[in-house]
Order: C-alpha cells, then structure tokens, then sequence
C-alpha cells in the first residue's frame, strides 16, 4: 500500500468550527485508509467533539494545539501579526515543517492567503498565488481561477494562473492537454482590456493548449477545461452564478407551494427535482486550491457542512498525491525556456 | 391624449432583421395607440414583411429607406468609416434630427454605442456612455451598468454610472431614492481594488443614495435598486449569470426525461415549471438603455424574438416619456455642485 498521505484540519476555522470539521475528518477516516488527519486547534474544544462522537485519537488522527483563532472578518495583516498561534497558522506551519502534506481550513480566505504566503512562500517563477476551484458544467467540469486572491493581475500573472490551472486539470483529471480560455467580453480579438490582449499573446505562444477568449456563459457551457482571469472577475463571476442559482431556487420552491395543486405537482416532481439537486450540488465542488505555494494548501467554504468539508479533505489528498506543486514548478520552468528559446 | 412618441426601429438589425422587427412594430401599433414607429432598413424587404403579415404603411407606420447593413460581427471603426447608409447609421440620424425621439437597433453592440456616440454626442458632464438594463431578482428587479460599453472606468465614471442609473430607476420604477450599490469582491471598506475604493468615496459624499459595496450574490438577492460596475465585469456577471441559468434548465430538462417514470411527472409539474420559467423569462428583460447620450437609443439582445423585440421598443417608449437624457443632465449638474460646495 501507498504511505498515507497527512493533512492538517483547522479545526477553529469557517462558520461552525470543530462542529464540522470533526465529524468530517472521521467521515473521511472511515472510508480513506490512505488518509491520516491531524485537527489542528484548542485541544479541549476538539477531545469535547471527538467524544461527542465516540471517538477517540488513533493511529491516523491525532490532536495539535493550538490558542488562537482567526475571526472571519479578521483583516489579513491583523491576522499574520497578531494570530502567531492561530489554528490556521498553526496548520500551515506544519505542512512547511514537513509533519503534514497539506492543510485545509474554512477560515478567513484573505487571512488564509496572507498567511500561507507568508509562510511557505511561492513556487520560484510564480509572482502571487491564485485561487482555483472546479465548477459544474454542461459538460462536466471546468478548473476556474483566480478567483479572489488578487484585485488586478498583469498579462504575466495571467499566464502564471494558465500554467497553475493546466497543471491541476491534468493532475486532476488526468486531461493530458486541457484547453485553456482566457475570460473575456467578446471573443473576437479585438475586443476585451489590453491586459487580456497581452495576456492571450503569452498565452498562445506557448506550448500551453490555448484556446481564445471564453465569454462569461461558456464557463457553465464547458467550453474550457480552464478558465483564467484576474481575482476580482472571477469572484465577481463566481458569486453572480451562485446568486442566479440561489434565485432560480428559490422561484422554483416558491411556484410549487403556491397552492394544493401546484404542491401535489411539486410531489411527483420531487426525485427528479432531487436529482437534479445533486448533480450542480455546491458541497460536491467544495474545496478550492490556492496554487503557486511551496505546499498544499486547500480553502473550504466557510459555511461548508459535514459532508462538503469531507469533499474539501480529499481534494487536498488528490493535490498531494498528484505533486501539484513540483509539476507546477516544472511546467513553468520548460513554459519560461520555450518563450526564450523564442 | 398625449402626443404620440416616434421611435426609429432599425429593421435590418439582429440576427433576424425585418422578419422579426416587422411583427413586433405591428404588435406594438396594436396595442399602444400613443407610439408611432419609423422602420428604417430596405424599402422592399420591410415592404415585403408588412405584406406577408396583411399589413401596410399608415399614420402610425411609415419607412424610411436606408441602403446597407452594419454585420453583426463588423468592426465599430469599420461601421462608422463605410456605412454611413446603414439603416443603423439612419436610425440614429433620425434621433439627432428630431424627426424621432428614440431609435431601437438589435445590432452590433460596438457598432451601435460607437456609432450613437459619434452622431448624438454624450450629455454635458458625462465622459462616457453606458449600457443599463434591468435584471430579474428574488425581490423583484435591478438596474445594472455598465454592461460593456467600457472596458475600464475611473471612479469618476463610475459615479457617474451610479447618477444615470438611479435616474432610469426613478424614470421607470417611480422609486424616489434607489439604492445605488457598487459591485467588489467583499463588503468591507478594506477589500476592492483602488478604482472601486475610490469611487465609493465619491458615491458617498453626495446625495445618491449609495448603500455601500455589493457581492455578486448580492446582484440577484435583489440588494441594490441600481448596482455600479465597470463594463468588463458587468458584461462578464450578466454573461455568467445567463450560462448559469442555461445549465440549470438544461439539466432540469435532462432529468426529466430520464424515462416514463420522470417524464410523467415532468408532465405534472410542467405548468409549475412554465410559470416559473415566465417570471425569469429573458424577453421581458429585453432592452438595454445606452445611457449619458443626447438622445434616447436602445439595444435590443441580437437574438430577440417578436416579444422580446416589442419589449426593447416599449422600454424605448418609457425612457422618452419620462425624459431621462434630460434628468440625467439635470441631476448630474446638481451633484457635481454638490462636491464643489463641499
């Protein structure tokens, strides 16, 4: 068998804390034999969870205190000089001491970010990490980033988040040559911002598998396998899609008890209703890698719940055992040559 | 009676052109008897739809002939340079020579804001036009701009975005003070980048009713009665947000005809699902205002049927009933008093 592959849970951090992250790791535990946690966080508050539970420490989960926490509407810089013994920081202290392979955490993203940054540093040739994280599709899924980490991006930055997204899709889905699309308002090349102009030039001379500009409808239409753009569209883009998804349900449930008939229909209509749920089910894509640091470092939703923070777990074993950092690295080493070799 | 309105309906425009601008005139004329429409394209082809619908040229509707047409995917430069006879080119010359208060093109989005910019000139005060429309929401509606018109602003440009945005929202809504909402990656004072910081500063020292930063979750919570961003990121949103609906009906389709079973009851729950699809129905949304012209000009989607066309022309009718071009120049010149008082 493989050597187990160890991940650091903040156990503190997101909306419920321990409450979640607890019952997740055991859920994960349960199923993943390859899989050992460490719940990083105030020690009497995660033995208190465990126990509700009636679990205990073992072999493959163990406890590492920790005094602080990081509050979610904490600023960054706060976070970083005040939180030194944060569960969050704590968490990733371990994955740059070696003792884990990968920390996830629910908390703070902007927090999160700054301190892994600060931290474990970047990759050598990456500029600033990138927000990455898979979305439903018509056609399956696509890798989207950034999608917050930075509020402006230079055309190089750009092509740094092509080269960190073909690596994950690749690593991933084992997508040998994943299309890249570069966001933008139109798709004919005169159209969009000269940093996207800029950004498709580096883009398309490459090896990198470019494929043009993307309009914000091809992202749910799948005709990428990444798409790339600045943090700020991206979060802009991602939380307009949650938004429509969140009224498009609401209008649904709202039709369907209108009256008796209408809730009798509503009845019938249920499973497939259900099993419509599922397949765009948020808590099946929770889990966002930020990409470009020396180490693995994976973002849950704050308000993730059991079985989404599990989903969020395994990610950061798929990201370790796939060496998504060193691939990172080398990918963009033999993208730097071609472009001198040039 | 109040005066008749006149508006200028470039019958060439859109992916359909005369075949669906012709039936939406007529059904318009049907039911409005305080609308006039001027069809500007080519005389035999508008004559030739009017014939094959039993209808011809009265008091109410006349053509006005005009030689070429702007290509859905031609080059603004391209159109304002060679086609000066382009029943675009003419729609808009009829607004600036008063001979109608409003024009309507369903085509090239560049074409149409670069040529009503060259030929109507923007408002005193107003650097730069912007597209607005209104967008379905679980409380109702919105007004969001730009939707492309730029592909970067200033946060000068941003509030003055803000100041034609609440104007159409009052015009239309009869809403005495909308809430202008600017569109950023966090609701906290320190998140955004710099552009967005700044335009906030100026949204909320005068008196607009700026209600602070929204999220693009926020867009389609129905937060804002007007939300405030640049063109790159509202084309981008309004774009995601359509693809997010495409996938869900065509996943809700898919379910249901997954077999008997789920066809049955796709069957009972299909009036359910129709009223639903009504209230999101993207024809009633059809028709964006290119704001801060002197003159009323609006963008029907390219792909428009008859309803939604005769939607785009009614919205036409609205914005110069309630003088909006004129309110725009008048509230902006208040505000920036305002800031010079200060």
């Amino acid at each position: 068998m493989t050597d187990p592959v160890t991940i650091a849970l903040d156990a503190m951090g997101g909306d419920h804390g321990a409450s979640v992250v607890v019952p997740a790791a055991l859920r994960v535990l349960a199923r993943r034999p390859d899989i050992r946690l460490l719940l990083v966080g105030d020690e009497d508050i995660v033995e208190h969870a465990l126990a509700g539970r009636g679990a205990a420490f073992g072999d493959r989960l163990a406890v590492q205190h920790a005094s602080q926490c990081v509050e979610m509407d904490e600023p960054p810089s706060r976070a970083l000089r005040f939180k030194k013994d944060s569960s969050m920081r704590v968490a990733i202290n371990m994955v740059k001491e070696g003792r884990a392979q990968a920390c996830v955490s629910a908390g703070n993203t902007g927090a999160l970010m700054a301190t892994a940054r600060y931290v474990l540093k970047t990759l050598p040739g990456i500029d600033r990490p990138a927000i990455c994280t898979s979305l439903p599709t018509m056609k399956g899924h696509t890798w989207m980033l950034d999608l917050g980490a930075n509020v402006d991006s230079s055309p190089e930055h750009l092509f740094q988040f092509g080269v960190m997204g073909s690596v994950l899709a690749t690593a991933v889905d084992g997508n040998p040559s994943p299309g890249v699309g570069l966001l933008n308002i139109g798709e004919e090349e005169i159209k969009g911002n000269d940093t996207v102009r800029e950004a498709a030039s580096l883009m398309s001379a490459g090896s990198m598998n470019y494929i043009g500009f993307v309009e914000g409808d091809d992202v749910y239409a799948g005709v990428a396998d990444v798409v790339v753009c600045d943090g700020f569209v991206g979060n802009i883009s991602l939380k307009t899609g949650e938004g429509v998804a969140r009224m498009i349900a609401y209008f649904i449930k709202r039709e369907f008890s209108r009256n008796l008939l209408t809730r009798l229909a509503g009845l019938c209509a249920l499973p497939v209703l259900k099993a419509f749920r599922r397949r765009i089910d948020p808590r099946r894509y929770n889990g966002a890698s930020l990409l470009g640091l020396r180490g693995t470092v994976i973002k849950s939703h704050g308000g993730a719940d059991e079985l989404a923070y599990a989903n969020a777990i395994e990610v950061a074993a798929v990201v370790v055992r796939q060496s998504v950092p060193e691939r990172i690295r080398s990918q963009l080493e033999t993208m730097l040559a071609e472009r001198q070799a040039v």
